[in-house]
């Protein structure tokens, strides 16, 4: 069936790239129906493979990003480059995320591999891209948060720069490799040309700013850190309930009124200190114990209710026990998906988040074991016999 | 010459979409090529135009998302709505940003469209997508961000959970159905085959979670706010500079004996309650002050250059106003383009952060004013004489 196969059934990338901003990247088209033959070190593989959290001794941080990849093993030296080179010429795409220079030290670079199949997109991520004078700087995510200013602007006044609590320049970077590839695959299929995408994580923490960085270029003012409220409209914050906290988003005064008459304040809608929405933004650190006086007294659950029922956009501030359980996210969203990994047993991982009406994105298999696919990438794409195969593996080429 | 048209070219994409997760979408899409015809409410216009910071009396904020896109306006009530289907029997994609119904109320829907062109993309991102029980709740990003999980793991351990400073569930949006549109274009130009691609704010912060819900899922912890460490390795965290912070990932003993030595404690590296990076991860609160009691005594500059010079990965927390001077961002990855805008005159905008080598992404246009290409658009590609598109704009359809 058509619809089982996914948007970008027929794709074949191989992929080079190991822990999270490149396999995220595979793991989203491999999702969307790409053959992806994930190359990894004979007899240790990606790094991930050996990061905790674990299920039965497996990792579910490999488990997760590597679903629905053929996995095999390649050393990339000697024997291993021709074996590479040869399953490139069958090839859509190759990502990668090693160091810039890595690849063209192993006879890999793009140039090479241009020349045996001008066709080919070639994807590299990286801390700092592949120019400028930063570019053989390690890049890790914590670097690319700092680096890209996104640590200066979030957390508390008074407070230190803080992280995002996901590994979030990893995930920008993958998410934006995976445009840069599919956007030249449109061009290579219309006029058979390849070319190179080159996808930094910091530029990517750059491109996320958007509004903070206009801030500064257009006003001189350093953006800071102002914890959860919005600089433009209030109450949009967070509050406490009497079990975790919520947030509320009520940017205009017809809002506003609707928060005074759930808090059982209606007195408040017409007191001149808030009764527009530059007073409210002015005096945040007035209005936010009133309506604290309040969402104390009542749970998460109880307040998120009342405001969405009086018209009032509010919402939980989900803690992960409550996120995997949630009604709208996990159930009828598919969000968390049961996989059963030959090793690991039932497991439970993140569903694909694009949702695609007639090729719908799908966890069709789990994670390969180490060289799992060999037999079937080395014997059915460039034809090794199984003899030939098991003399490469003790050869340590596979 | 092909290198200046963009990997894009050649795609129409009509844009309803306002504000910021649709418009970076559109943005990073118009940046590649395609030709996106934002469409706007006649004598109003996209909210952001109203959205500080201004520049001449013109928004950043719009200036800034919308460079690249031809602006037209439209009433899609009453004749207006034949108007977009004319223009959309031509279009390769539509991108709305409505919440769920609103469309099928226009009479636009999916279903409606399809009719017409059902080669037609249409993508639609949302708070909480177009399935499920939360479906019809408005959607913004600080809802995005609380009840996607991400806030519960972002801070301080004691401290509150902690909006990440953009608006990263608009971003992560734009970016996911971005990835959506492409991949259905693709199954499009193969089999003819239009489709629906829905994406959610919600969705997408989940889906950037990654290994924090794989903790949960697989240990039955909850993952909560560990500052800027991580938990499998220290020193992987921040320190206080003279004049800021910086980072520093040292993930290995090697790492940690070459910071022991930049910090003039070679001692330490010999000490057995630190010999180990188990140890040191259960020791990171003794840690951390041995590191910041000599980077505290010197500047940001000084301690990432010895860092780095050592071969310990280091990093500044950029500032905004250090972020845009930064030789390797700002000039080298030409991550900051000036543009002359007609009314705002020389402005500087975020450059396209997907590096392509045969179709750079580049900013062609300013942002349109508000009805720029009615004559062009109505003109060239429905047909209409300047004396209908007059008589349209006098009657408020335009």
């Amino acid at each position: 069936m058509n619809e089982q196969k996914g948007a970008l059934s027929g794709l074949r990338i191989l992929d080079l790239t190991r822990v999270l901003a490149g396999p995220f990247c595979t793991m989203m088209l491999a999702d969307m129906g790409a053959e992806v033959i994930k190359i990894e070190e004979p007899g240790k593989g990606d790094d991930s493979r050996h990061f905790a959290p674990f299920q039965n001794g497996e990792s579910a941080y490999y488990m997760n990003l590597n679903r629905n990849k053929k996995g095999v093993t390649l050393n990339l030296k000697g024997k291993g480059r021709e074996l590479f080179l040869s399953l490139a010429e069958t090839a859509d795409v190759v990502v990668e995320n090693y160091r810039p220079g890595t690849m063209d030290k192993l006879g890999l670079g793009y140039e090479t591999l241009k020349a045996i199949n001008p066709r080919l997109v070639y994807a590299a991520i990286s801390g700092f891209g592949n120019t400028g004078p930063y570019r053989l700087r390690a890049g890790y995510d914590i670097i690319g948060q700092a680096m890209g200013g996104l640590m200066s602007t979030t957390g508390w006044p008074d407070g230190e720069p803080t992280r995002t609590g996901t590994a979030i320049g990893d995930v920008l970077g993958g998410l934006s490799v995976a445009i840069g590839v599919l956007a030249a695959l449109r061009h290579r299929d219309l006029t058979g040309e390849g070319q190179m995408v080159d996808v930094s994580l910091v530029d990517s923490v750059v491109a996320s700013l958007e509004i903070i960085t206009q801030i500064y270029l257009t006003e001189g003012r350093i953006p800071g850190r102002i914890g959860n409220r919005y600089e433009s409209v209030y109450p949009y914050d967070s509050f406490r309930a009497n079990d975790g906290s919520i947030v509320i988003g009520a940017g205009n005064d017809k809002l506003w009124h609707l928060v005074c008459s759930v808090i059982g304040r209606p007195d408040l809608a017409a007191d001149e200190r808030f009764d527009s929405n530059p007073k409210r933004v002015k005096r945040h650190a007035e209005v936010k114990p009133l309506v604290e006086a309040w969402t104390q007294l009542h749970s998460i659950d109880e307040i998120v209710e009342k405001m969405l029922a009086a018209g009032v956009p509010a919402a939980p501030i989900n803690t992960i026990d409550r996120l995997v359980k949630d009604p709208h996210i996990a159930v009828a969203r598919e969000m968390f998906v049961n996989v059963t990994h030959p090793k690991a047993g039932e497991t439970k991982l993140t569903g694909s988040h694009i949702k695609m009406s007639a090729t719908p994105s799908a966890i069709r298999t789990p994670s390969p074991e180490l060289g799992q696919h060999n037999g079937e990438v080395y014997g059915e794409i460039l034809g090794l016999s199984e003899k030939e195969i098991l003399a490469l593996r003790q050869e340590g080429v596979l």
